[in-house]
């Protein structure tokens, strides 16, 4: 399916097209019809640099993927983190199916919409409440109303660089959006205690909220970890402004800890935002909040036609049955912990050397002194030709049905994709 | 399956309740694991009036529902909007499982992306380019951000009660919700020519945008249509201003005439909002643009996990197409004229005065002289006591599996409805 392409090589970056003919002609309608841009960047294949990786996939099963030619690919970006349990998993599919059988959208409420709220509630202490909806970011700016709502305050402390979705506020890049809109968040740079408290008390009249990622992942570096001293001071924070914590759990959660990211770093939100992997890849996300801020969450407008979706809330309560039966977490945890050591242990017998970062289960993979990603594109590059999806600039996601055989085929793909590219000069 | 009810009778507004035992015992657990209050408000049964309505619906078929307690009614609701063709139609249902037998989520883009994104583009005169997405609330807001990027002006012109979705720069309500972020919006009272001529002049070199409703549409208000002196003025500030018209048929379309409400109206958007209606029940929704608006639209950031999701695009195709090959709009225009004919012959010969108005495919019934809705709620409950749902306070949807003889029946139970209440003192 990959062939050397003149086209590429002009392009000078690479030498390689992960796209066949099918994906070719999907390309010249895609950029016909989609505006392109900004528009879907980090989840259009392009993002991984022109022709790395296969542009559009056809169908999925379990760890695997194929694209629109037909290749087939040992998966790790999980649709960018919904899919946990594997894709189409079967219990899943199936519980979505029956659930179509009876209806999709229906006026008032479906049964399934209690039915979610009650899982999430009773399988995650201190949350009284659930409020399912669709997209992470709508939850990410709902949790941020009901904390100003709460406390009358509308200024938030967000962290730099952390992405919180699409919500106008705190979108990358200022396009389309009044400058005014930023000015009720502040930035505190990450793992930086001593700035967050002088601005704390600096603000510490307006302070309405504190928005805060369990990591700091971001495309093309290494994610970092919050500190001990970082995380006190946060609850410090708290108590000192009376601001709720929101917790955007979307892109880790159920990556980290099986009962909340937050657990894993030892914090107890006001507020937790879900997403991504809540529907092992059917649309849905929610937030949970504490009941001292039911009163604040009520006096607030708020509806969405397809939060009301029973499809893929009753996908969500499936995804989170076998979740917790299968001991889902565990089984990704080792996964991770076996691709981490195959790759590390690969790079190392090939002369490279690599930053491997964040949880295994999510993991992020650099090349040292590569400040182009030439490196990591060109390793990306290798690795889908031989048939495994490794992005280059955004962190990766494992799934429950990544088993040891998929992992260490992945492994080889990797060390034959490390032997593939010249190693450091001075190796 | 309804019953007196002496908690409904003490409630003083209606002595009977639409829920059976097993609706009320998910009430009970909604009403402690979701917030309640102003949360889902208008998509709460409740926003009827408690009792009126059925809670919560556990099924459907072309154009009836059963609720949970097993009762069925014919159903002028259809999940406030998205159910176009028919609850679980058949075609479209069978594109969604395909595409799950495929793949729901994967990484990059399907090719339905694509493929609806040429459906809307292709049967959508002046449009260039789609952006598919999830709620109707993100293409509305993207759609602002791409008409103040394109102008780099961030005024813009609503008008009064427009409903736009819950983007806190135009949600209704404002807790939670900074005041200076409604401080780039003007509202300007719908159909007064005057004001928007003065309003636009006032402002002219600050307007970025016009968002318009093609409806004035409103709980427990009438319907008012767009009178050509006011769509003629907006033409004139767009021209004047340079400002795009972004085109909100979220609500709408599909409704009011095949290629687009705006087409019904006689203006051509610069952008256009589509959703609800778009994936018949599936979670879906699209921008639409202008070639000249392309490139402000490349200049945004905008992502989001599930709008990547193919079973709904899927079911968007499908349901473009049946709707398309069945001319389903004229279908459903016929049921509208029907029922709407039906309805008012019923309530002359009952001796009640209404008010009928809006597209016979989207309606509004109020009595007159019925300011609290007293007459509303117990021709609703009536209505839904013999197998008809009928919402009191918000505008109705027809589909296009209301067939004749669905209408007529309907039409007896709201003639014995009107027959149940006490005609007005002067009749």
């Amino acid at each position: 399916m990959t062939s050397r392409s003149p086209r590429a090589a002009e392009a000078g970056c690479h030498v390689w097209l992960a796209d066949g003919p099918n994906a070719q002609a999907y390309w010249e309608r895609a950029d016909r019809l989609l505006p392109g841009g900004g528009i879907y960047l980090t989840r259009s294949a392009r993002f991984a640099g022109s022709g790395i990786l296969p542009g559009f996939i056809a169908s999925g099963e379990g760890c695997r993927v194929i694209d629109v030619d037909g290749k087939e690919y040992i998966d790790f970006l999980c649709a960018n983190g919904p899919i946990l349990l594997g894709y189409r998993h079967p219990e899943v599919d199936e519980a979505a199916r029956r659930q179509m059988e009876q209806v999709n959208s229906a006026s008032f409420f479906p049964p399934a919409l209690v039915e979610l709220a009650e899982c999430l509630v009773e399988r995650t202490s201190g949350m009284a409440w659930a409020v399912p909806a669709k997209n992470g970011s709508d939850v990410v700016a709902l949790g941020a109303r009901v904390a100003r709502a709460a406390t009358r305050r509308d200024t938030l402390i967000l962290f730099e660089r952390a992405y919180h979705g699409f919500d106008p506020e705190w979108v990358p890049g200022g396009a389309g959006v009044p400058a005014s809109r930023r000015d009720n968040v502040l930035r505190v740079a990450w793992n930086d205690s001593k700035q967050l408290e002088r601005v704390a008390h600096e603000h510490r009249t307006e302070i309405g909220g504190i928005v805060l990622n369990p990591l700091d992942q971001n495309p093309a570096l290494d994610t970092i970890e919050p500190t001990e001293a970082f995380l006190r001071m946060i609850d410090e924070v708290r108590d000192q402004t009376g601001s709720p914590l929101v917790f955007d759990d979307i892109r880790a959660g159920f990556r980290m800890h099986a009962s909340g990211s937050h657990v894993a770093l030892g914090v107890q939100p006001d507020l937790i935002c879900l997403g991504k992997a809540l529907g092992n890849g059917y649309a849905v996300s929610a937030l949970l909040g504490t009941e001292e801020l039911r009163a604040a969450a009520r006096s607030i407008m708020f509806t969405a036609s397809f939060a009301f979706d029973a499809v893929a809330l009753r996908a969500a309560v499936a995804t989170l049955e076998v979740y917790d039966r299968d001991d889902a977490f565990a089984r990704i945890q080792r996964s991770g912990e076996r691709l981490r050591d195959g790759l590390l242990s690969a790079a190392k017998n090939t002369g490279h050397r690599i930053r491997y970062t964040g949880p295994p289960t999510m993991p992020t993979l650099l090349f040292e002194d590569d400040p182009n990603l030439d490196r990591g594109r060109r390793f990306s590059l290798e690795a889908a030709a031989r048939g495994a999806l490794f992005h280059p600039n955004l962190n990766w996601f494992l799934n429950a049905s990544h088993d040891d055989a998929a992992i260490d085929e992945a492994v080889s793909i990797a060390a034959e994709a490390f032997d593939a590219i010249p190693p450091p000069a001075d190796s």
